[in-house]
């Protein structure tokens, strides 16, 4: 694909060098089942306990056994929220959630509303905020969960996860939190921050897609998607995808240690990106908080143009972004997420969704600053909506 | 480990290499999201058809698109039985299935049963067979489905499918078969063979675990047991799994290349196995019919023995084996797949579960012609209930 400059870690990341390494062995050699009971089982039983806990460091999980491995994201979305609400279907049908979150949340309450349960989606801010007293003010005797994203996928705001919790905790309301974007990339304690439900994601660890976790912390029961061996506590039946489980492991102990000076090379790029492109493009906007913001995440809109169009021009130049997230990119609607902070339908077909990535470098943010004003232009040029005036030569 | 035997092929597979050359550059370059609109998003998208491709042709789909891809043969069960009878819970709520089914279909039977369906578990013959009559016999007039395994994964017995699939079309209803151990080692054709679903593993084709797929046939309709973003026609949101739907593509491809000469190689291995075992150690019996049987599988009892000792003496000499299926060998219980064959509590005990693979060789038998015998009679000598006189030296 020659010099690509890739934009769009949130969709597809790769599986670090350093993971791939680690997992080959559990394809050829150690291949047993970690419930056999003979000698080819103990090794796999093994790695599946470490990869446990490496991914239990890096949430702050109290116990190993807290960690559960799924297939990925959506499948840890489904099962806690459908898990716990099920389980608890006796005590209420009454389920918080906002109207930012991913899909494999708002269509899982969706879901669920088919089955007689009731959900509160609340609004957010303009900058992507759920307030916290919207929250406490929500929760009703019939509420059994509350169910947000640690921080926005799409536009990189980072929620105020530990009054949330304080306020579940005080009214014993279950607390899941979709930590995607935000493990791996900003320090999470899930004991601290009172959270007793948390997806995580392999890929997004760079580990490799297919695997992901939940955590269910203590005197959590949840009601399983699977039935069968019982593996996972009971709780996700199933043969453990030991290569996976050992990537997403990797995946987590390279995350933490690296994640402090990651985190400030992302921000230290991601800062000169927006500055820069703000300067250059008039129109242009930044959605999303400023300073509580995913170290990853640009999330920008330039009035006047379709970000479909701005996408597809800057891929002709080798840069992949994305509109919005991956998994609604097919439909023609515009961000639900950019709509619910205020932005009206048409601004909100101009975003692009920038993520950085382990690989980023300062070149591709150079080339990014070169390519994305004369690309905006020429599309202005071309719309009908573009006001005279306002590019001024 | 040496030079081990390894004899648990239906606990454990290792990754064919072949598959995982395939496998890593999806990892490392080709990292895209196939929902993804620029460049990366192709590649990947390409990958998945092909792979789905790959696997139609396996199992005779007459369209790839009815092939779902999953997290593996739990999920895919979970979701074929699940989402059918949730699905026309309206039109009645009565499941035919087994006694001798895998785990993740009798315990989603199980758990069905909480939802409100009715299950008839139908019985299976001292060879493991499923009566096509019983079945005729069985559908209601609120039928919906009838789920049973293509051919048993501990005891070997292919059931009558086809003829099953006849009754079942004629009445219907839909059809489930759970064709994992099946799959890629005799010749399956979902379309002649009368089948609606059908669940098929990867690692059972020698691909990668953590990945499976989902036959969905023509007209078939069911409740996803993930919402999302709608990947796999709604079926089956999450992010596709790209570098384990590639290898388990490649593994159906190899496995449809291979599969008549691997075959007839096995059935020569597993019989030469068979006959000397029966010839050589006095009160040994096969389980299972020696005739409809899966070309891997060698199940056999050795009387007045516990066959959880015996598999710990084999791998104490580096050879490995089960006691019967990996899902439920914690458990103490024996067996209910031999317990269904009528064979007694005690009997059922001293069961030894063989299944040969791609990498098991003339001396791997030579071995277990050689150790087998010798600890069958050790652990005799230390048995009370061996009677006096089965040795005759």
């Amino acid at each position: 694909m020659g010099k690509t400059v890739y934009l769009d870690y949130s969709a597809g990341m790769p599986t670090d060098k350093r993971v791939v390494e680690v997992m080959l062995p559990y394809f050829s050699h150690e291949f047993g089942n970690p419930s056999s009971l003979h000698a080819y089982g103990g090794p796999a039983r093994t790695a599946v306990e470490t990869a446990r806990e490496q991914v239990a460091k890096l949430v702050g999980a109290p116990d190993l056994k807290y960690i559960i491995f799924t297939s990925g994201a959506t499948e840890s979305n489904n099962l806690a929220i459908k898990g716990l609400a099920r389980k608890r279907a006796d005590k209420g049908k009454h389920i918080i959630t906002s109207m930012a979150e991913h899909m494999s949340i708002l269509n899982v309450c969706k879901a669920l509303e088919k089955e007689g349960f009731k959900v509160t989606y609340l609004p957010i801010d303009k900058e992507a905020f759920v307030s916290v007293k919207a929250v406490e003010e929500a929760i009703k005797d019939d509420t059994i969960l509350v169910t947000l994203g640690y921080a926005n996928g799409e536009v990189g705001t980072i929620q105020d996860i530990k009054a949330i919790g304080e306020i579940c905790q005080k009214k014993k309301v279950a607390f899941h939190v979709d930590a995607v974007p935000a493990a791996g990339r900003i320090p999470i304690d899930v004991k601290a921050e009172h959270i007793d439900l948390m997806t995580i994601s392999s890929n997004d660890l760079y580990g490799p897609k297919g695997v992901g976790a939940l955590y269910v912390g203590k005197g959590m029961d949840i009601v399983p998607l699977f039935d069968g061996g019982g593996q996972e506590r009971k709780f996700r039946s199933g043969t453990e995808n030991v290569p996976g489980i050992v990537g997403m492991g990797k995946a987590a102990e390279l995350a933490m240690a690296e994640m402090g000076a990651e985190a400030k090379r992302l921000m230290a790029l991601r800062d000169r990106l927006i500055d820069m492109v703000l300067k250059a493009i008039p129109a242009s906007h930044l959605n999303g908080s400023r300073t509580k913001r995913l170290p990853q995440n640009a999330n920008m809109r330039f009035s006047y143009i379709e970000g479909e169009a701005l996408i597809l021009n800057l891929d002709m130049v080798d840069v992949c972004t994305s509109t919005s997230s991956a998994c609604t990119s097919k439909t023609l609607e515009p961000s639900h997420v950019l709509r619910a902070m205020g932005i009206s339908h048409e601004e909100a077909h101009s975003a692009l969704l920038i993520n950085l990535g382990r690989l980023t470098r300062d070149e591709d943010i150079d080339v990014m600053i070169k390519v994305l004003p004369e690309i905006v232009k020429r599309l202005r040029e071309m719309s009908p909506l573009t006001p005279k005036g306002l590019y001024k030569d």
